[in-house]
């Protein structure tokens, strides 16, 4: 077991990777005296897998609790779902001193965190993420959103959870499909930050893709630390750190939102703006030789697709015009010059990503 | 023209009051260089009475904008408003760097705050308070808020404007009964910090509801100073300071929520609660002996009623007991000593605070 800690002034908070953590998690969460009622948000399959093993640990250390299942899809992160949980919430919250639990993979995180940040005007709330994804790297920092029909993610807050479980135990219940989306986010952590981290996932996809513990942990722990780092330093995405972290991402919401968030998860959409981003850094003469090979292998490695299908180049470049990483009337891309150093450029010429993007098809 | 500063560290703003600032309101937001459209969320009666003038001096200072209308009701304080509003606000905000204006009463500025808040996870907004309430009261502070069935300001943020801009000419078309609902919390701030204003208030009440802009400047200035002091000291209420501004506002509440929040405006309720926590501190020994009596003279000199009528005391219990200012069992009372000087108590018996409602009828 480690620990990770979010250096955030009176928002601090740990990240603890290990395994079988889940059947701790009363110890911990009692240890935060945040409240004595849990309201635990997660989906009916996690529910059944894992929920009982939650309930028992909290009952353990004096917390009660009630499960409140949403459904497992982006769907679930609208404001009218968010209502309604509020409501659900409030009713439940009948004099007690109540903390929420986000329970479940990114949606469940982003929905969790977005009703604890509203709810009285916030109440506390952890995160024990269950996917790949979500424990390296959504269920820390604090971002929080739902979607509008107008783009993902358009309303949100920062709101720091209390603690963030990540127990890797959890993993062992994923399909290729749904672990290949949280690598396309290690992936990223090593391609912006850390070339030892890159190096590792280069040597040691097998073990990750069989799920060995140790492997992990490694890449857990390795991507928590670096997104801790960088949320201490820039919390609200004001200072351009937390803004590297947007790697591939630019592309990617253009992507998904042009599929209408169905053909490509999250993972895969990164996974393709990777790409077009390591492209674009390639052809204005930013990339070192030899890096879109190495980012491209590695992609492949990991199971996530290296082309785009069945979506008029079109509607994406539309898409992308109306992201939010647009700043007044300019766009921003984090570029790449080598492993573990990027450049965020302003005013990509629309042409040259538009060039990338139909690489991709 | 006066300046009042709100210390927050980076989130510090002013409050000017004066008047026929709304002229210059052009000058005064451009100053701010928080963008160059503004989005200004208002009712259509504001609109037709004073939107030109902000759209003019706007304008002359290089800033776009539009206007978004929104029933003048406390039913537009909802989710699914909210979400309207910042659909529409997207769409409005495309590649332009965008603030929001809260013109309205508490409604407007409710709304507008907690739009601004979680739209793009926050974007920055300032308040054109123009009534007597939003100008002493509920501009000032961040405190931001929606509305769901259960209570009412259940969802909602602490998001600070950048400013404040209390212009006292908007008043002169107020009817007596919107100005009485101000003059309900600018008693209150009387009563809970300041024996000046309490005096003042005495002594120039017919002046105040003659709209003299002499006495508006006063009051408007000596309670936003008030709050502006609490706010600095206790941004999030979470030490205790900022619970007094809660004084009367615990059977406000519950006899607002009682009446379907038709009946009873806020300020008349927070008449009604305040003459309640009078009572409740007054039959424990608390209160100064004479004090109830002056108390109540004040609140019906300032033509609120001081008398329940037609609602059931029994809502008014039930919907004390679903108020969010109640923290794990225990119900939590602002009571009063002298004015000035106030006392928290928690777990007041429900006997006596049933019986100074009671004592209400």
């Amino acid at each position: 077991m480690k620990v990770i800690k979010v250096n955030l002034k009176e928002r601090s908070y740990d990240i603890i990777v290990g395994h079988n953590l889940l059947a701790l998690s009363g110890r911990y969460l009692s240890s935060l005296k945040i409240g004595n009622s849990a309201y635990i948000i997660t989906n009916s399959l996690i529910k059944i897998k894992y929920g009982n093993i939650l309930e028992r640990s909290l009952r353990k250390h004096g917390i009660a609790s009630r499960f409140k299942l949403i459904p497992d899809s982006e769907k679930s992160k609208s404001l009218s779902i968010a209502s309604s949980v509020i409501r659900d919430l409030a009713r439940y919250d009948n004099r007690k001193k109540v903390f929420v639990i986000a329970f479940g993979g990114g949606v469940a995180g982003d929905l969790a965190g977005f009703v604890s940040s509203i709810y009285k005007r916030g109440v506390p709330y952890v995160q024990i993420p269950t996917t790949l994804l979500a424990q390296v790297d959504s269920s820390i920092g604090g971002k929080t959103a739902v979607d509008l029909a107008e783009a993902k993610n358009l309303a949100g807050s920062f709101y720091q959870p209390k603690m963030v479980l990540s127990d890797v135990k959890l993993l062992s219940s994923l399909n290729k499909r749904q672990i290949g989306a949280g690598l396309a986010e290690v992936i990223k952590y090593g391609i912006i930050r850390d070339k030892n981290l890159f190096s590792y996932l280069e040597k040691n996809m097998p073990k990750i893709l069989a799920l060995k513990r140790g492997a992990l942990e490694y890449i857990v722990y390795a991507c928590g630390k670096i997104k801790a780092d960088i949320v201490s330093k820039d919390e609200r995405e004001k200072k351009g750190m937390r803004t590297i972290l947007n790697f591939g991402h630019t592309a990617a919401h253009a992507i998904e939102a042009a599929c209408g968030y169905g053909k490509y998860n999250h993972g895969e959409a990164v996974g393709l703006g990777m790409l077009v981003a390591s492209g674009i850094s390639d052809k204005i003469g930013l990339l070192k030789p030899g890096m879109p090979a190495r980012i491209e292998k590695i992609i492949k490695t990991a199971g996530l697709p290296t082309k785009i299908s069945n979506v008029p180049l079109t509607k994406i470049i539309s898409a992308h015009y109306r992201d939010k990483k647009f700043i007044g009337s300019k766009n921003r891309f984090v570029l790449l010059r080598d492993i573990g150093r990027t450049k965020i450029l302003c005013d990509v010429p629309l042409a040259l990503i538009k060039k990338e993007i139909k690489a991709r098809f």
